[in-house]
């Protein structure tokens, strides 16, 4: 039995476990903070069966949501961008043509899909690389935590 | 300090950790146990800074390596391939068109470089998305340990 000590500790944190439960039973995978460039932090962003290439940001509050002023520099990475709020966030408040994910920290439902925006093949190329690079730093990370493997991140 | 505890039980478990804290070394990132095509599972597949494919088998002795019959059906999986052995290792053993490693549980270097033999881009292709793919799910059973990340693999 899961107790609240197992949480991540922040709230978008928690936001983000949820979505990627619910993206896995979609066939996506994903990995949390990936710095597509230098300055950009994505809260999420997974990687369907197909290849397709999609940026979750997870936003706590309204507060969290207002003062994110990066959020339009995540499109250029991803086919799809959402926002992932949780079931007390005004959605009215997120741009029309942006998805939205409702979640919490166990689970999420997709909302409103973001639209198709496919990357060039060459970027794709680049983040499936960034992806893929990610995810087995930080798993050697944790599978061989004695070794810094980040040292050359 | 590392304590004997702490080392993967098995010794071509350990022959990989210095494998793949030796690849870092030299910017590649590392899955273990990527399975390539159904009945095929390689030991250590390493993902290079410019989309370098390698795979790494990793031999604990004469008897692992004189068993094992499937080492050909990796080569067309990888742009180089190599054989990961320790100091004791008969080295001549090994065929002389394929690459060696040098390798205890905690380093490792190589002997002699595999032949470059690059795949072609599709295969590339589907080798990085399963690479990602691979690294991804281990990495989310990892962080979250409560979700079985795995049944729909």
């Amino acid at each position: 039995m899961e107790t609240e000590a197992l949480l991540p500790p922040m709230p978008g944190q928690r936001l983000a476990r949820g979505v990627c439960r619910a993206l896995r039973q979609l066939d996506f995978v994903t990995v949390e903070e990936l710095v597509p460039t230098p300055g950009l932090r994505v809260d999420v962003m997974a990687l369907g069966p197909k290849g397709e290439i999609w940026i979750i940001e997870c936003k706590s509050s309204r507060a969290d949501y207002m003062t994110d002023q990066k959020w339009r520099g995540y499109l250029e990475w991803c086919d799809r961008f959402f926002w992932a709020v949780d079931g007390d966030f005004p959605i009215p408040l997120l741009p029309e043509a942006s998805g939205v994910i409702i979640a919490d920290a166990y689970d999420a439902a997709i909302l409103r899909m973001g639209p198709d925006t496919p990357l060039a093949p060459s970027r794709r190329k680049v983040m499936l690389q960034k992806f893929a690079r990610h995810a087995a730093l930080r798993l050697q990370g944790l599978r061989d935590p004695n070794f810094n493997a980040f040292s050359l991140v």
